[in-house]
């Protein structure tokens, strides 16, 4: 996908929304629990998928949900991005997994989760340097979306690190930024910083942000909006729980779709 | 496993080798290749362990080489770690994963790598802060092993941006150890930089080290022997493609055996 479609699905839909597809089987509604966590876990996906793809224009799934099902739990991932390629194919798909390897390894993972799998994009850990993030430039019309800042409160345990006067997140962006473009480089930027958002998008006018934090975390969607946007959008902001949970009950999809379309209007 | 089991099997068997289990389908012998790849790489998979567990006391299967086959991949992986179990059980199980996110989802990887699947410990990419690694100090006998000076080009990217006059390596690692024993956290050190490997032990004499980068990727194990040993050894010498691809014949295993023989002898 190009961020030309991409900007055009979010001016059509008026959404930035990204709906995180972190499912926990034990946080399922109880009439979806039958004993068969895999299936159940799919059967979930395809309904929060149907009840909210009006109100979003990307799904990201996080592998560590999957991963932690076993054999099971990739099958059930790979069929939840058939599922939304086939009935959805307007959607961009994140794979959330911060992987943060090299050379070999980073290929590896570049073909697993663009070729094995078909994601449009996938979060990164930089930690290791631009090598981690080189492999996945090379697949046209697919994206790294590289971790700068994060919204979580040990962020600042090592991202304000200093290197020729910057902090280490805008060292990093500016690393990735030289080997890249807007159409295969997004970052991660979180909403739980709004002044930050703001700073990162002076040196950084043209690349999407993914922003994590809105809702569970703690980061205000209008706030986001204001510090984040650049004059086409340029953001998808991502809400995970308060979406997938917005009811525990039978009517748990007609609250995803009403948390998400609240989300999203929000957003418009 | 406790560190005083793996020091014990270290002296024992005068060896520090850690064999990568980086299992490439298209690196493998001709004559393994059936066109099955997961059947494959587990078959090849047990002929390089039992042909080289006599000189290794650790096995590190990379995650991206069995998740890049999808749910058989993963399979394979687990059927990896249970073979290696059974014949092998005074073996270090390392689930080579750099994973790096926090929380809600640093749980469910832990739950993955040490529940789902049964290793040891396993590898973590620090850029997100000390969340990114406490669910994985609660598995008593388990280790979170941090990536804090990696052996590629590009680990100077960022790895020595400035905290508090500390390079970050050190600013991770010494966040690390304020949270952790060396019962439950080693550290990856590179083997291209003896020089820091000395450096290093010097402000963290307990914990274990474990070391990619010799052979294939140029370091010397003689030199990371005399920089990096602490009194007990405390070092996980690791080799991957060295051992795995000694030969591409049908003596394939024979070759992996006399290399990990020659590094293990290299290191008594």
């Amino acid at each position: 996908m190009t961020t030309q479609e991409l900007y055009g699905q979010i001016r059509r839909k008026h959404s930035m929304l990204c709906v995180g597809l972190d499912t926990d089987y034990v946080k399922l509604p109880p009439h979806l629990r039958t004993g068969h966590p895999a299936e159940d876990v799919l059967a979930f996906n395809k309904a929060i998928v149907d009840a909210t793809a009006p109100y979003c224009v990307a799904f990201k799934p996080n592998l560590a949900f999957y991963e932690c099902l076993g054999p099971e739990g990739l099958r059930v991932l790979g069929e939840t991005v058939e599922y939304i390629r086939l009935h959805y194919p307007e959607q961009f798909l994140i794979a959330d997994a911060k992987r943060g390897d090299i050379g070999n390894t980073a290929r590896m993972y570049a073909k697993s989760l663009f070729e094995t799998f078909d994601f449009d994009a996938v979060t990164l850990s930089p930690y290791m340097g631009s090598e981690t993030v080189a492999p996945f430039l090379d697949y046209p019309g697919r994206f790294a979306i590289v971790v700068a800042l994060s919204s979580n409160p040990s962020a600042a345990d090592f991202q304000f690190a200093g290197q020729d006067g910057k902090p280490l997140y805008q060292v990093v962006m500016e690393k990735m930024m030289a080997i890249s473009t807007p159409e295969n480089m997004m970052f991660v930027v979180g909403a739980t910083k709004a002044d930050k958002l703001k700073e990162i998008r002076g040196f950084c006018p043209d690349n999407f942000f993914l922003v994590p934090g809105v809702g569970a975390q703690g980061g205000s969607a209008r706030e986001v909006m204001a510090a984040g946007a650049n004059d086409r959008g340029g953001l998808l902001i991502n809400s995970s729980r308060g979406v997938l949970y917005a009811s525990s009950g039978e009517d748990f999809a007609d609250a995803a779709a009403g948390a998400a379309r609240s989300l999203a209007f929000l957003l418009s």
